[in-house]
């Protein structure tokens, strides 16, 4: 009996695996309706190409040119192993802040398909060979161009196919193709994103606008997050770089998949001043609140859109701890609780498994008191005092589990740190994507 | 037509849950081929029963009794939300460490289906009620009774369905009941786990055996790892616990299922005494250090043994890390690449992924360089300097990963720290345990 239907779930399980093979990966179900309208940015322009470096039939490369005068700040990944376009981007941006008015225009360079990560010297020859082509095409010097790769770790870059792109790019450029800017670096995020802000500077109108790529996979790598922002406020570099590290704290530090870090994660900030304001030169100055308050509402957009595309999403998780010893120490009680694989399927299964956050509260190795955890699933109380609340039912939480965007709080009741931080739930399709299909 | 695909998956995955559904969880194609033989400790005693906590048809709870004379030593879970038996355990080891040569038996008492963890003031009634039935049923002191409980978290444990059974346990008291004691624990393991090991100090013969249970699951909750370890020998109670945390440190310290902590956690040495030896009390002794080589074997059997029963389990995976700056680093440094979710993907597609390797180096905050790695699968040197060996072939690391222990070593290349850790894979059906099957 058994045995009659082991052999019913093999062959079901083979038919299954080649009917979803057929299949085009599918959207996920958190997506936005649409992608934004991005407003175009005075002094930058975007052009894309289809240079085969991996993928077919698509665009895989991304040429952004800045204007004289631009301002640049990143945020890099802090891997040990991290990729020789990242290394060299750090290169780029130490000089640049020694010299933040040297003359000339900047460009950003970025491939989807390969990540030119652990490629050994071999690695720098090819990111090198890039710069050069782009600085002699666009006629700007070579240690203002920055670049990144996307995709399949330790195989050489083919850079010659991008080479050859790049007079074409150049031909192309537009200052309103942010969109096919952001459908050109996906790996296999399944929707490009973009976010932006308009705001207002004691009366001069300024535009922020940005797009994002994340949670992909290129067999056989790690989802890899890339990151470009753009404004026309005139703001200094050291001002820049102060804000975006910031606001980087609360965005896409906030964000977790799967609690692997990448080796190419790179954000670049930039600001080509053509806006008509007295530059903002000093981050006390009123200004620079406004602009960071809007610089944040966009990299919050777009970091929440990477954990809505986590690799098989079916449900955005926010997780909310208040109450903690500190901010650093809510922080890492809330990744506790975001990166627990437990919590996660919990989710997956819309099983509203508040002994699992428990669990994730204890592990984090901060302070903690059993008997003074407060926890809330959306707004319904579910434990407090050490036990499960006297008015939890468990048809509420299940209730509750059904949405596809869940709330789960958790106040420590010891001080006044607190942080917010957003992943997605672990799935069979997250299975799938990683193990099931080899390179 | 790709509707058509659609409704037939639908419909395919329907058949396959209500199919699945229908099996017996299947023992870990990991476990070892029988339980092995365990010996005769003397001054122990074993009896279980079946009381109903939670599972019907099977035993759920264990007793073991130990002799006058007899030392312990306990390692608990770090998790600051740990359960009222781990609290209460704490209190009888550090009571026992200040007064070692009191009179009085002890007794250990498990239950396994309910954890009695988050269950607020109730919990230590419940385990105090526990303690007191066993100290009135054996005649012993109730602080020296030790109860660990697991499986469910948050639920009241109905203790009276337990100290109903306490005097048939009594009744059932026998030295070679080992094999049940291991049963009696389990909660989603999928076979039950022993370790022994006989010794010799200075021609007097003496046994370890000892028996485990971890990385099941009792809905809605975490694995929970339950270690109980005997031995005739005669040793101090400060040498006893020095030699536990020590070997803890290269044993259960060393395995990973999913990086999450149970709350209740506990691992208990005791040495009944009985042998006719001299005691050892001094650490420096020769024999503790034959004693502690047989101790490592038991744990690390015990541990390994765990790890094969991890959730979902198809393949072993061990890391070994050597060349890191300290011991502490390489520990760091395998489990980041143990626990990285990736990586045991990867493994579970039989995807020789080096790549994520190198990702999971690079994002465990210890020193590392890029150009100073080399990784192997097994015998095959994968990647050096910075770049995949040229000697190596995909073919001959797809061959390796069809395995089902698979053995992955990362040298550092900086220095003379090592560690060695063991995890299992993440498939599809550590999902289907933990995500489709509420409670």
């Amino acid at each position: 009996m058994a045995g009659g239907v082991k052999t019913r779930i093999a062959a079901l399980r083979a038919e299954l695996a080649e009917l979803e093979a057929q299949l085009p990966p599918p959207v996920s179900p958190l997506a936005p309706a649409v992608f934004p309208e991005l407003p175009v940015i005075d002094g930058v322009r975007f052009a894309t190409a289809a240079a085969g470096v991996k993928y077919k039939n698509r665009t895989d490369v991304m040429l952004a040119e800045l204007c004289e005068g631009t301002q640049m700040a990143g945020v890099f990944t802090r891997s040990t192993t991290r990729s020789a376009p990242v290394l060299r981007c750090e290169e780029a941006l130490a000089a640049h802040t020694e010299a933040p008015d040297k003359a000339g225009k900047f460009a950003i360079l970025v491939n989807s398909g390969n990540a030119n990560a652990f490629t050994g010297g071999r690695g720098f020859e090819s990111v090198d060979v890039l710069r050069d082509a782009v600085a002699a095409s666009l006629g700007c010097p070579a240690e203002k161009v920055f670049t990144s790769s996307t995709g399949v770790i330790g195989e050489p870059l083919n850079h010659g196919r991008i080479t050859s792109a790049v007079d074409g790019l150049k031909g192309g450029l537009d200052p309103a193709r942010g969109h096919s800017a952001a459908r050109a670096i996906m790996t296999t995020d399944t929707f490009p994103k973009g976010a932006s802000a308009a705001l207002d500077l004691d009366g001069v109108p300024v535009s922020i606008s940005g797009f994002a790529k994340g949670s992909g996979m290129v067999a056989p790598d790690m989802a890899t997050m890339l990151v470009y922002i753009f404004t026309d406020a005139k703001i200094s570099q050291s001002v820049l770089q102060q804000m975006l590290w910031l606001e980087n704290a609360s965005s896409f530090n906030c964000i977790t998949v799967d609690g692997d870090t990448s080796t190419s994660d790179t954000l670049l900030l930039a600001a080509t001043g053509q806006a008509d304001m007295p530059v903002i030169d000093d981050f006390a100055d009123p200004r620079a609140r406004v602009f960071r308050g809007a610089l944040q509402g966009v990299m919050r957009d777009l970091a929440q859109q990477v954990a809505r595309d986590g690799e098989g999403a079916s449900k955005l998780i926010e997780v909310r701890v208040t109450g903690a010893n500190s901010s650093g120490a809510a922080h890492r009680i809330a990744m506790s609780i975001a990166n627990s694989p437990l919590v996660k399927t919990a989710v997956a299964g819309e099983d509203p498994n508040w002994g699992r956050v428990v669990m994730a509260v204890g592990k984090a190795g901060e302070r903690a008191d059993r008997d003074r955890l407060t926890i809330h699933f959306g707004d319904i109380l579910v434990a407090e005092n050490g036990w499960v609340s006297p008015e939890y039912t468990e048809e509420a939480g299940a209730a509750y589990m059904k949405q596809s965007e869940i709330v789960i709080s958790v106040d420590i009741g010891l001080d006044s740190g607190k942080a917010t931080v957003w992943t997605c739930d672990l799935t069979h399709q997250y299975i799938t994507i990683n193990a099931d299909y080899r390179s």
